[in-house]
């Protein structure tokens, strides 16, 4: 298994696709040309396109016999420098990147100011009103628990169970910069940029602050808010079962 | 005057050079396009390639009538989103960026991680071995003062009164991210990172802790350390004198 750090600014996402640039691509062109292997890369999901990522997960399986620990540095040095691979470790043959992954964290960064920021531009979802900060983090708190999140799913979505547990919900705020980090035991297509989208709208007094039980209970997309903009997302960590000493399961 | 806000990843620096995309060569051109004006700008200073300002400031004369309170919107349409204008105000005629200013802040910022990292790339420099921060911040102290800082300028500069001021070097660390920020009456040509790469060698161990007097004394840019690089340097403020009541004496 990998852990993999990314600028998704100049990609179109994570995932493969023909004609556009992606990271998984990137990465596995990367493999080929310095293990002359091709693999087949299973992530912990999917990235759009200008979403970043601080510890993205796959795994793939190699015939070779490159040390673990030298995986990092040999992909590396063929990845443009927009792409990293952070660590490499073994996993046994029944593990997954995606359906061994025991929950997940994302961060998202709203820049709010009138003007834009040069600095923040492609790390943050600018937003010129002022928002009411603790009307947001109170909103928020209707989403934490187990809840059908059908109505903060993208309707390009095919999931059938919408099902989700969400841990906490996290607000930060340092000048303009407003940083709201998500742990859950995962998350639907879209669903941290529509809540983000549904918290603005609260946060600017458009919608009431217990806005997001009527919407839950709707299960219906359209009631949400609109979906904020991919280069405020990054995903932070995956995380996979731990065993009795605290070190990840899969070793 | 104008306060400007620019990502110097794609720039060539801030000062007209033929040949070269600089910031001051984008903003002269978009006041041209949307004022018709041609302008001889001032700046508080250069800045070079790849160095990032939060709070640049430039003053300039304009012949036309438009409102100050429209010139930041009016230039930043003809912008790159990478150069923002955040704000601008009039100033009597003979102010002028770089001789009127009474101090200066700049941040500096390293990453240190035996990896690379793909989403501070542009905003850090990258120190792979561990450093010693207490032993960086002690060294510190060193330059809190008047001092002959000649030792500290790149020799490409031509400056004769080499003697500056810093009021204060504050470190922060959060994670793999140092940042120092410096607080001065002025600062000479590279001296903040000629003081990091400095810093840098006394963290890890490789000169004395208390070598920074001795090099200070040599007047000699031989004896400091190297020229950490641009990427790391954040102009992030320009004083003016206040007046009594706390406003920018030049209003």
């Amino acid at each position: 298994m990998i852990e993999v750090e990314y600028d998704g600014t100049n990609y179109s996402g994570w995932q493969i696709q023909t004609n556009a640039r992606t990271v998984q691509e990137q990465i596995t062109k990367a493999i080929k040309l310095v293990l002359k292997e091709d693999v087949k890369m299973n992530a912990s999901g999917r990235t759009d396109a200008g979403v970043h990522a601080k510890g993205q997960t796959a795994n793939f399986f190699l015939e070779g016999s490159i040390p673990t620990n030298r995986i990092a540095n040999a992909i590396n040095s063929f990845l443009d420098t927009d792409i990293t691979i952070l660590n490499a470790r073994e996993v046994p043959m029944n593990f997954h990147a995606r359906y061994s992954a025991e929950s997940k964290k994302y961060l998202y960064r709203i820049y709010n100011s009138p003007t834009r920021s040069s600095l923040h531009r492609n790390y943050s979802y600018h937003v010129t009103h002022k928002l009411n900060l603790a009307h947001m983090e109170l909103a928020s708190k209707q989403l934490i628990g187990t809840h059908d999140f059908r109505a903060f799913m993208s309707n390009k979505s095919s999931v059938t169970n919408t099902v989700r547990t969400i841990y906490s919900i996290n607000f930060d705020k340092s000048n303009n910069n407003i940083s709201v980090s998500f742990h859950g035991n995962g998350f639907l297509y879209n669903m941290v940029r529509i809540i983000i989208g549904t918290l603005v709208q609260i946060g600017s007094g458009k919608r009431p602050i217990d806005d997001l039980k009527r919407i839950l209970e709707s299960k219906d997309r359209r009631n949400a808010g609109h979906t904020a903009a991919p280069q405020g997302l990054f995903l932070e960590k995956v995380y996979y079962p731990l065993d009795t000493r605290g070190t990840m399961y899969y070793n």
